[in-house]
């Protein structure tokens, strides 16, 4: 009882069309660069209802039936954790639209690693495309900043 | 920034050996009944590797590979979330032990529902099987205790 720890709850989503993904080209400060589309879990909601909002309110299109892929998470140095859900769609209705955090656009999976991608997307994608890969952990209590595809 | 919630985060894992699964008969007053071993994710520790802790102190197994298949969670009264991580794992060495919380042995996947289940595992075990299920949410705050398979 009385176990909680503070963390900070987000989702990502890598929406599919055939040999295209669907990715943001950020242009907030905190984490420029080409990345998925994503956002925080809000009171309440469940991890799939939050991915599902997010990816309205980011890119304009209603995904539908987006599916756990894994995680990625780390332990912040005043001891809280941050989690990233890692999701996959493939059923999506709508057109796409601009967001604030930046703009929205299909690319070839094949062509991304050329772009420039936010730091550690190349892992994220590990996670999101190898079956066998669950989590991305960033094990800062071990040498550094130690990246771990588990 | 500081976004962070109180949130209790476990883990509970479904070792399989063919058609066998491995189960612990729960003794403790909280959560009674047959169910899949698990336990908390620790500081500092990726969940990954708080499964494959729990399965050792659990059960005596070490399991190798365990594969997230998705999540339960529910909002408390009190705001805090608790989430489990769902995992398989296919891989294993080691002697069965007995366990604190409970005798755990191998039982054919298909006599489960014949079993005195713990609350809820039926459902569990709908996320753990089914490839297009990724979550077991409880919605507190719309009809009462809502049960959702996301």
């Amino acid at each position: 009882m009385g176990r909680e720890v503070k963390v900070e709850l987000t989702n990502m989503c890598m929406v599919c069309d055939g040999t295209k993904v669907l990715v943001q080209d950020r242009v907030k400060k905190d984490w420029r660069g080409v990345a998925f589309p994503g956002g925080h879990v809000e009171a309440g909601e469940s991890v799939t209802d939050s991915v599902i909002r997010e990816m309205k309110e980011e890119t304009g299109l209603t995904i539908r039936n987006p599916r756990l892929c894994g995680l990625k998470d780390w332990e912040r140095d005043d001891g809280t954790r941050y989690i990233i859900f890692y999701y996959r769609a493939d059923e999506f209705s709508g057109e796409l639209k601009p967001s604030e955090e930046g703009k929205v656009f299909w690319a070839e999976l094949s062509e991304l690693p050329k772009m420039n991608l936010a730091v550690d997307v190349d892992l994220s994608l590990r996670v999101l495309l190898e079956e066998d890969l669950s989590e991305f952990f960033i094990d800062h209590r071990n040498g550094g900043r130690e990246r771990c595809l588990l």
